[in-house]
């Protein structure tokens, strides 16, 4: 460890940290070594720093042109594009994902991707859904919500997620809110990389530089007194749901919004006759999906119900061979690692049998890959408890007795992330379709057909959310521009308010063409222009 | 008092109450003398039944045809119309508004507009955001939650706010979510006829008729323990501080979503250019806005900010003259009576000076238009208690020193519904909009001009919503169609989901001419018309 602990980025400097506690190190969770430099455990001067820095540009930032908010996410995005190698090579030594096969092409990518679409989104206005009632003299758009938004990134992905450059951070800065990011301990010195990046991205753009502060780790019970702040607009939350929950109650009683994401088991369907038409090929999709990036994703599938048959019975045969088979995935870390024991010896505990892996393995952090199986009648038993989430290479098989029973254990499922159903496309399943689609669609926030649940895609029609407890408002995704950045927003409405003294995309003249409401109709019109 | 006491609506029932543990009549609060039939204070065996019969119809609910939901809330429009008089009578009656001036033209037409609007968003598919990305084969729309949603409606509104009848109705029947409306106590004859066409209404649409429940009263433990209820997926609130914290806290607990009105001040500044110009006309708009309905509105010009000068003192003098001269207004209640009592004392202990009324006055429960003043400095010293809503014809002038103390008393302000600034037509006032209205912006939800707040038209660009404490979500509005209904919608996005699964408004072909974003830009048109 070198002497020397990091500075945090507070009001737009590198400084040394006031009152750090400790500090840590990175880990190689594929070793379990610590490696590199030390970073600090903030205490409460800190976080009142950054918290007073990120509050004091709060009207400068609401202030600003929406083309420099643009030019900042691009010159950032720009940046992070020009580094793609180094960060990954950096970001796989701390996480154990693969940087050729998960960064490289993938995370970082769909990264810089994301921070372009939300620079598109601020130039369009598509974020603001701007509303014009001429006959009332009313005009309403969104618009920054005039406090900070503090977010949490994950452990799970360095980049696409990271409270220093992902979805929420792109969000929150696209509504021209000051940040606050938190950045995951697991990976700090990805962090600090990218924070060096938007850094400068930030001073180049001409915005006020406390509009991104970072720390890498506060103690528990600052972070519930900070979530509890009235100072502060929104929360954007990435991770485990007893966190998520303690977290979520400090926020409600202050009236922070609090947008989480908790956790979710992703059920998957594969019904009789497309199990007959292509079992064997199933299997192999559900184990890599399973087991890629070692399970750690919030739509791993975790849980697959099948109903009992012959077709059924050969899936469940080459699934279990494959899991077998399979290699220890690295777990992000030591206490991912115990986690993962936990909630496998959980769903043992509440009934699950196991019929693959089960245990840890070195060297570092690994587990291996997972397989469990109930039947219908135990999972309804006990549906609580055979529902916690093992997050990792694990799944649980619910082997149903018949539609009726799959009806049932689908009502039994809390709100989750996705469901998934796969049918044949000789169109023998289109009856069960029709039965469980709509009990499964009002529990999970994306419906998927024939494919398995990871990979999710940075679209306006994407939804990464879902009912509660998956996230603590269904109505909102936190991947997918422009409606993740509409979480961070405020509704403004004006009321008599002359044209002169309008949002630029309010008034009578549109000159940038930007989509309105105008009466009632969707228009890039001028106000008058169809009268 | 008659003998029977009053059915409650349940599953598409009157029905008596199971467990009343008491009963009240309707009081008219000019008189102070309780009028017409008991009706039932319920126990938790009716809560549990209403609960139980709206998630009974959930699914059934769902998958209803939009035109017949919007069938519903039209049939149930004409027939409010068509009663207009009696329904007017009957509201006057126990609220003491006037029937004439406040709700034949005035609520009621509101009210069925509401309905109307409603109807027209469903047909179009408005308030779903219908989102098409061709290229990741995704589409997502607004949907129902998937449970029930419970309205608690105020006593100040008895249509427009109705929980049987208001916009918490008609957004949440809007987006196909069954609803349980607790009326409120002081206008229990109304809404009983409401319930009854409301009824009507139901079964002449073919919709299942568990879609609507109407409890009149019960405890608040009762209330608390059904907020925090997980079958439960949203509560609209209109209401008092205390009450709509304590609710919040018991559904924020449960996962369950609760948007509140809870109180707000609306802040009117009067800059001195206005002052100069019409200064005595604007002393009898804001004395007709602050007492009109006895003041008993959540957007009441409770604040009124005026820079120390000639023209303010003059126009203090007048204002103070006009509510020295104005007579007693009847409150909805005598707690509400009581109420306002405690919080003119509670803003005079506060610092502020009584320049005229503050007495309680018969017959019935009626309280003196009320003026009191503060300077701008008493009031940063004290500044949460002297923000403590007088809900009744009450307000507070804060004659500040210069526009720095302006300034300073905005960043001061919690959050607000409304915010209003009067501004001279001569320009002269155009520096000092120029460093207010950004502040006031921030911290309110409507920004008007010269305009007094009260009057909240029904428009898609209204916004009767506003940053915590004065709503609970700053992103939405509880008035203005379609965006109320999106506050009761679950986000649904469909991966790679045929086009003959996915919901009409989804499906490649436009037939409607839907307005959709479709790949990125607003269009009618049918999904590869245009490639």
């Amino acid at each position: 460890m070198s002497d020397a602990i990091q500075p945090i980025l507070i009001a737009g400097r590198w400084q040394p940290s006031r009152d750090a506690s400790s500090s840590f190190q990175a880990e190689d969770p594929s070793t379990g070594e610590a490696f590199g430099p030390a970073f600090p455990r903030s205490g409460a001067a800190d976080v009142e720093a950054a918290l007073a820095a990120a509050s004091a540009v709060v009207e400068e930032l609401a202030a600003a042109e929406p083309e420099r908010i643009a030019a900042f996410l691009e010159g950032y995005a720009t940046r992070i594009e020009a580094r793609t190698e180094a960060l990954a090579a950096l970001a796989q030594r701390e996480t154990g994902l693969s940087a050729s096969g998960r960064f490289v092409p993938g995370e970082i990518p769909r990264t810089y991707g994301q921070l372009r679409q939300a620079a598109k989104a601020v130039r369009e206005y598509s974020w603001t859904l701007p509303t014009i009632d001429t006959a009332n003299g009313l005009r309403s758009h969104l618009a920054p919500l005039g406090k900070p938004v503090l977010v949490f990134g994950p452990n799970n992905f360095p980049f696409a997620f990271n409270g220093i450059a992902g979805s929420d951070f792109a969000s929150s800065i696209a509504a021209r809110n000051p940040l606050i990011a938190k950045a995951h301990p697991s990976h700090p010195n990805t962090s600090k990389a990218l924070a060096e990046l938007a850094h400068e991205a930030l001073l180049e753009a001409g915005l006020p530089a406390a509009a991104v502060q970072m720390l890498y780790q506060f103690p528990r019970e600052l972070g519930l007194e900070l979530a509890g702040d009235k100072r502060l607009g929104a929360i954007g939350f990435t991770g485990s749901r007893p966190a998520g929950l303690a977290l979520k109650a400090a926020s409600d009683a202050a009236g922070v919004l609090f947008y989480a994401e908790l956790s979710s088991i992703n059920p998957v369907y594969l019904l009789p006759g497309v199990l007959a038409e292509q079992g064997e090929a199933l299997a192999a999709e559900f184990f890599s999906s399973c087991t890629m990036g070692a399970g750690q994703f919030c739509t791993n599938p975790g849980v697959v119900v099948v109903i009992d048959g012959t077709h059924s019975d050969a899936f469940v045969a080459a699934a279990q061979a494959k899991f077998a088979a399979g290699a220890p995935g690295v777990m992000l870390s030591g206490g991912g690692l115990q986690h993962v024991q936990q909630a496998v010896a959980g769903l043992r505990q509440a009934g699950a049998e196991l019929l693959a892996g089960g245990q840890a393995a070195g060297p570092g952090h690994r587990f291996q890959p997972t397989l469990l199986s109930v039947d219908g009648a135990r999972f309804l038993a006990n549906a609580e408890a055979l529902q916690g989430e093992a997050f990792g290479p694990v799944s649980l098989l619910v082997r149903v007795a018949d539609l009726a029973q799959a009806k049932a254990i689908t009502r039994a499922f809390e709100g989750n992330l996705t469901g998934t159903i796969y049918r044949a496309a000789d169109g023998s399943d289109d009856a069960a379709w029709a039965e469980i689609a709509p009990l499964l669609r009002a529990r999970v926030g994306r419906l998927i057909a024939n494919r398995m649940p990871t990979g999710v895609a940075v679209s306006a029609a994407q939804n990464h959310g879902g009912p509660y407890p998956s996230t603590s408002h269904p109505g909102f995704t936190s991947v997918g521009i422009p409606g993740a950045v509409r979480r961070f927003a405020a509704l403004h409405s004006y009321d008599q308010v002359p044209d002169a003294l309008l949002p630029v995309e309010l008034r009578d003249g549109n000159p940038g063409g930007v989509w309105r409401v105008l009466d009632g109709q969707w228009s890039t019109a001028d106000v008058g222009a169809l009268a």
